[in-house]
């Protein structure tokens, strides 16, 4: 009766502890230590806590790092600051009880990965490009001994960021491409300052126009990959700029789903993309967000993965992206899969890697 | 009562869920993905099923690894194949009940692992040194960019071996540091023709002998690595042998506990391991696990890594070594810690790297 009141308020009834533990897949495919995890979950007491008992854990991190930094151990540093940082990205995700508190984990979340980005292996170039009248950060890195590299723009989604992309990007490097990784509107640092527009794909335009101006990137050689609810955001990239020349829907998104189809944390993630105050409010706002019309303009080569038990991203949106791209597409599709794979991250993340290193 | 008569008939009374619940941090930190243990977990009944089950996993990653292959995807292949390689040393773990068996389970192991070989970045050179009459099988890898490189020899314990010591070495390559993984006697594939004798260390001698000739090795920096009761094979070598400039008792051993000490699953590692058919005989015969008048040998920098909580190595064995040293030591011991550090394998590792780096 009392969880149900609460739920009627529009109060969370998810526990932090049961965050943690549904989300174990996803925290661990993104580098949560996993002892950390079980830790973490066992210190959490209610939601007050969620922001306090993370960012302890970065602390503990980030001291070690101070220690290994001064020790002459580098690269034992810059893992040590990416992890802080990947903490810190916890202790604010999806925690939107005082969007102060936020920001302020969010700026010692960018503090951290800055410390870690010229230590990690491949070092990160903190860059800016202009939209409009802001400017906006992203993290760029170059492969190994390669003159003119393609590159992978990297798209979040739903609080998931240019941070959290770090395996991902270490893939990639891997293969001989590049990575340019940024926050759109709405999301991780430029939340703060812009809310997501019905225009997201205008950032990955001027994102490509300052990849253009890089000379150690081959401007010919531009894909992306969007994750989760950026599985929307790079297929309507993809269909306006044809300078993207490979795209991964790692999630697919068809079309966003009324707000009371949505569990409360990504309601309110989702209110607070949008920088919508109730929900008619933000079903108004998110009409936009359908590939209708827009997804049959693809033409680049089409990656969508998917799995069939996501709940956030019902499994029907993939198929109609894959039907709808004018390009040859690949469904990777796993019907016992969750939400982006994370259940297996172990292929699932290298295939997206490979995808764009043989497509560019 | 029934466990309690399985228990005195010396039957195993640990169930094979158990074993994975137990060992999770040890799974996860030598590279098994959490999900797949969780579901391998699940499926297993006796232990029967324990070979049967993780060789199911094993064959699923090399399936995956072949169709990378064909497709041009030589760094997914290769961490798919190391993964089968993984899951067959643990479809074989401490598993006594059919020795054949076990050796089939082996045989297939390192032919996985020598699938991956070529394609890990860095790959892996299978070369052979001589020991007595026998031919000793290592693995070794070079790092990037060095020219003659510092080495690490890579010991294992009781069934812990050269393939499982995978991500240590890519710390290690990371750092300049080349990687020379072998099983000594008792261990690995060598167990099959070479059980444990009381000079394992000689073995040791050998693999440098070997490393001296090889050109793009700096024969002045060898330092040696030793995991669990590799924790008092290598100091054991490095007592002996002056030749190697670095020493790391990853566990330290002192003096091995008579047999009734042990749980069931690694006294009959043990005995395997010294090829004792008795527990009277393997008492007999490990009274040469003793580092006293050896230790205090021991020149070259060292550090002793343990867990307060080790029940398998009580710490007590850590002090002992690390105040008998004659050499410059570094003690890394947690109070909170248990055997092998696995729950803290994101620092505790690369810490291991950082000092060979450092120390040669």
């Amino acid at each position: 009766m009392k969880e149900e009141q609460l739920k009627a308020d529009g109060a969370d009834s998810r526990t932090p502890k049961m965050v943690v533990s549904n989300g174990v897949d996803r925290f661990l495919a993104d580098g949560v230590h996993y002892r950390d995890l079980i830790t973490i979950g066992e210190q959490l007491t209610d939601w007050a806590s969620w922001p306090v008992v993370w960012s302890r854990f970065a602390d503990q991190a980030e001291a070690r790092g101070d220690v290994q930094l001064v020790e002459g151990h580098s690269l034992s540093a810059g893992d040590e600051f990416f992890r802080a940082a990947l903490y810190r990205h916890y202790a604010q995700y999806l925690y939107f009880d005082d969007v102060a508190v936020k920001e302020q984990i969010s700026i010692r979340k960018h503090q951290s990965f800055e410390k870690a980005a010229p230590l990690l292996d491949r070092p990160v170039e903190t860059v800016f490009f202009p939209y409009k009248d802001y400017k906006f950060k992203a993290y760029l890195r170059l492969p190994r001994g390669v003159d003119k590299a393609p590159v992978a723009i990297l798209i979040g989604g739903l609080d998931t960021t240019k941070v959290d992309y770090r395996n991902v990007s270490d893939m990639l490097l891997a293969r001989g491409v590049a990575t340019f990784a940024f926050d759109g509107p709405g999301q991780g640092e430029t939340a703060f300052f812009l809310r997501l527009t019905p225009h997201f794909e205008e950032t990955v335009s001027a994102a490509i126009d300052y990849l253009e101006k890089r000379p150690e990137i081959d401007a010919q050689r531009i894909g992306i990959v969007g994750r989760s609810l950026g599985g929307y955001f790079a297929p309507k990239a993809a269909a306006v700029d044809d300078r993207l020349k490979a795209l991964v829907a790692w999630a697919g998104m068809w079309r966003l789903e009324p707000m009371a189809s949505y569990d409360e944390a990504n309601r309110r993630g989702l209110m607070f993309l949008g920088d919508s105050h109730t929900v008619e409010e933000a079903d108004e706002f998110y009409r936009f967000m359908d590939l209708e019309g827009h997804a049959q303009k693809i033409k680049c080569p089409t990656l969508v993965m998917h799995g069939g038990l996501d709940q956030a991203m019902p499994v029907r949106n993939a198929h109609q992206l894959a039907d709808a791209v004018s390009g040859p597409v690949t469904r990777m599709i796993w019907d016992d899969s969750g939400h982006c794979n994370h259940d297996r991250s172990h292929y699932a993340r290298p295939a997206i890697a490979d995808f764009i290193a043989r497509n560019l």
